[in-house]
């Protein structure tokens, strides 16, 4: 029985309540289980500028946020358009610039809708239908990625790569694989220790977090079987983007000559390869606090690029619901 | 002018005073100057075990303890037997097992003397010119440093390396040259973001912190034009140790055909090579906090390996007293 943790239940990633959409804090796990309440787009907006979720996170965030935008027609707080709804979708795009995966489910949701009427009428389910799809798609992605693991392994991973890596991980043990996860701690927000090394705990998965420059020394003690990520674009070259540390210990990978595996539920079809990326830059001051206190003195530079790009010669396969693929196949099976 | 940086004035590393000896605690700067007050040698070693100061700290903190120990013995505090001085000698070195230029420096010091009374006396002026000069070293390594950095050029670096980086900068600055410095932050003590970057602002050196994993995305965006440390040993083979994240960040070097530059004084001669390495593994709890709160729940596992190996074909030159040297050329020059 593969469980889902606590962060990955869709109660806990966002929901609506009392006229006000409610988003999972992931700033403050594991230390709080706590809640943003947004009465507004612009305020849901801000919290996906603000972190308050990440990864998978936000889609989930965006695609019931089109539930929420009914709601508040429905309630008069909101002009009563079917623009309302593309709007929404476009401020909401705009927090995150580098998910595109974000705006191209919320633009797939609304783009049938030819009235008001139709959109408030059908939004609920379609939203709710594509939120099963994805959950079936984690699973089957997970069945998938565990079949790279063998019994005995040792995977690292890096910030949180959430249902698909999570499940891969549990679908192995499931199998009576022995495994051991190693997670960079992530910095500057410490997805690694806060979000993945707790979730992975309550799966009962052994974990160890280590430093965020350690993984190429223990890939040459011999710790490490394999890199495996979540990707936050895939284009259709098969280049991953991935949270700021990704691409070191892809070289490190490539180097000692273990494989490197990323998990995406599709390429962007809008982007051929890594020149037509936004990259996101996030405050600097960012990188220089840890848990809200400073790290250092104000008066020195820092810079924060949110993502790291790894050309595709780096990826060894990329794990998709329509198969394990190598950079070059991705364009064939999604056209 | 080649300015030295608050941390790095003999009277901030250590210093004796009322008998007692003061380490500046670099757990604590930038955020306060303050030392911590040693009564035995028993508490120095604890001290260095704590990371009080690190680097080349731990080296001045223990030759200063030869003048400290010689003042325990006058004051009665100490048995007056020559054993006392090389007990001592043992205590501290084993504080900080993988840190053999402050063993060898010990040893070095103590070797000569032939009776209490010769140590007594000659031990305070011994220890005034090994620290004269090592400064001599430093400068002689900083300029020699600052002939590889070019006009405009953006340096990478690690930890805190202290003089030999610094003054490599500075000099390559007094010689007219625009230079950045990048420093990743250095978890878990964050001796990046707290020890170089403001050291390097005090010097006026530019300084960026990135993030630890950031520096092989910042080589494929053409930010880095070389990658510089210091090195905790090196062996006789060029294989450098230093601390976790450099071989990360030298694989990424490698692969982008930068090069990577380590400074050492000199080679330790009992290392031939990797193997001979004692590589100190430190409490995996110091991996699970960050400015002493936790980052993650207390029930997941952790692992902290103090420092990394970066075997001598990953290294393009060493930095030392006698030149810049390639890493098969180590051995002939330090026999």
């Amino acid at each position: 029985m593969v469980i889902t943790p606590y962060l990955l239940q869709h109660e806990n990633i966002a929901r609506l309540e009392g006229g006000t959409l409610l988003i999972g804090d992931r700033r403050a796990y594991p230390f709080g289980r706590e809640f943003v309440r947004c009465s507004t787009i612009e305020e849901v907006a801000l919290a996906l500028r603000q972190m308050v979720t990440q990864g998978g996170g936000p889609l989930e965030v965006a695609l019931l946020s089109m539930c929420f935008v009914r709601d508040l027609i429905r309630e008069g707080r909101a002009a009563g358009a079917l623009s309302t709804f593309s709007e929404a979708a476009k401020a909401l795009s705009a927090a995150r610039p580098t998910n595109t995966t974000m705006r191209r489910a919320l633009t797939g949701l609304l783009a049938p809708y030819r009235s008001l009427d139709e959109a408030m009428e059908r939004v609920q389910a379609d939203v709710e239908a594509i939120l099963v799809e994805y959950d079936e798609l984690y699973h089957r992605m997970g069945r998938l990625g565990s079949t790279l693991i063998s019994d005995g392994d040792s995977v690292l991973t890096t910030c949180f790569a959430e249902h698909t890596l999570l499940y891969s991980l549990a679908y192995a043990q499931e199998a009576g694989k022995h495994i051991t996860l190693y997670v960079n701690e992530t910095r500057p927000y410490l997805q690694g220790s806060r979000l993945t090394a707790p979730s992975a705990h309550q799966m009962g998965i052994d974990v160890i977090i280590i430093a965020d420059g350690a993984g190429a020394n223990l890939m040459r003690e011999g710790k490490v079987d394999s890199y495996m990520t979540a990707c936050d674009v895939l284009c259709m070259d098969g280049t991953v983007v991935n949270k700021v540390g990704t691409r070191a210990n892809a070289i490190a990978a490539h180097y000692h000559s273990l494989p490197y595996y990323a998990f995406a539920i599709s390429p962007d079809p809008t982007k051929a390869d890594g020149r037509d990326l936004v990259m996101e830059e996030r405050d600097p001051r960012e990188m220089k606090e840890c848990l809200n206190r400073p790290t250092t003195i104000a008066e020195v530079g820092a810079y924060y690029p949110a993502f790291d790009i790894i050309e595709a010669n780096l990826v060894d396969r990329v794990v998709t619901p329509k198969g394990i693929l190598e950079s070059r196949q991705v364009k064939e099976h999604f056209v």
